[in-house]
């Protein structure tokens, strides 16, 4: 067998993959603050996400005051009511019945921006693909997300809200983009699966149904055969 | 001392936090196939990135074939002399040492490809943000991007390239939107920083300097200031 060259131990690999399946979007919190201590470690993680050219583009904006999330919360419960008639008959019903947010139950928010012109404007990386800013921004998310799940602590992103309102709620400059809102807490519970799909929204797709071989519309090879088999079974 | 539920271990804590710390943008590989069950680990590990309303947008299209590899390598060539010529004087000498892809000495690249039209067109969580798809489907990178490196596995994401000569030469349909393009394989060595930042491209900023509280321009007040005093301390 060849030798795999830092690789991590099994046990290191599997508190990883662990992570990566039991994290969940929550919205149902404890109302126990998130030790600092325990705050800091989690934005470090996401301070050390990838970023374009190194841009490192983001802001942690650390969201306690209550009136300002009840501006928040208001500006969701608008755009929530204008998602809903956007879905027909029975699926409108089944959308209002669903909780997609914990805006004043969580003890934090934390609004994730992208500052755009940030050791710009022209920043390696980014010259063909205009939004590798947005994107890293991202990456780092999904690190706070990953950390905090280790952590015991949860994580919901509330996409229901225009983000012009946002961005005046907490007075970003014109070059300042929200890019995510987060609902940050201890979790009731991390349930086994994600709620829209133990609800019967939308069903989990197999593994093997996104893989594409060589192009789009490629065959697999017998060379791909194996992984798609593999893929399967998962 | 508050229980704190659902936390894990000091040692898988561990892990998470070195994984991510020691995650690094690859460009130089060695040849050795990716085996195939390491890659379904990987590949599993994407498809459980969080997702607006469940969408699960993503698709991963897996290229080995040498001539596609060369079409997309001569995109980024071109790409690359353009962004060159945006950078002036000494910055775009620098900007031209650096070695920026292994879209060829890789064994495998991916590409990740959203797909705008999953489950939708109404999609919950993307009625007032647009883009909630892409994010979603750059969690999924990001998850990939982790697994891979437990796993001893470089991962490098190449931007320079054109999204519409990319979905040319992988024959996307129209509503497949190519996200991230990225060269897979053992590393020939993963680095103790981001290389741009050895190569003094751009620093490391604090922690301290990329929070805000409360809104953009507000003082931390007393109860932030821990907080802000253990980030800088990073």
């Amino acid at each position: 067998m060849a030798v795999i060259p830092m690789a991590f131990s099994e046990s290191e690999k599997a508190a990883l993959y662990r992570t990566i399946f039991e994290r969940r979007d929550i919205r149902r919190f404890r109302p126990d603050p998130v030790p600092t201590t325990t705050l800091a470690r989690i934005l470090e993680a996401a301070h050390h996400a990838p970023s374009v050219g190194f841009m490192q583009p983001w802001n942690f904006i650390l969201i306690r005051e209550r009136s300002l999330r009840e501006r928040v919360h208001a500006g969701f419960c608008r755009a929530n009511a204008d998602a809903r008639n956007q879905f027909a008959g029975d699926r409108g019903e089944r959308y209002a019945a669903l909780k997609l947010e914990g805006i004043l139950e969580s003890p934090l928010n934390i609004c994730v921006t992208c500052d755009r012109d940030r050791f710009g404007p022209v920043v390696l990386g980014r010259t063909c693909q205009a939004d590798m800013d947005l994107f890293s921004t991202v990456c780092a998310v999904q690190n706070l997300w990953l950390a905090a799940r280790a952590e015991g602590i949860g994580v919901g992103w509330v996409s229901i809200i225009h983000a012009d309102e946002l961005a005046r709620i907490l007075a970003l400059p014109a070059t300042i983009v929200p890019v995510a809102y987060l609902c940050v807490g201890y979790a009731e519970e991390f349930l086994p699966e994600p709620e829209l799909q133990t609800a019967g929204w939308l069903p989990r797709l197999p593994l093997s149904d996104v893989l594409r071989f060589e192009t789009w519309d490629s065959l697999p090879t017998m060379e791909w055969e194996e992984l798609r088999r593999q893929a399967a079974g998962k």
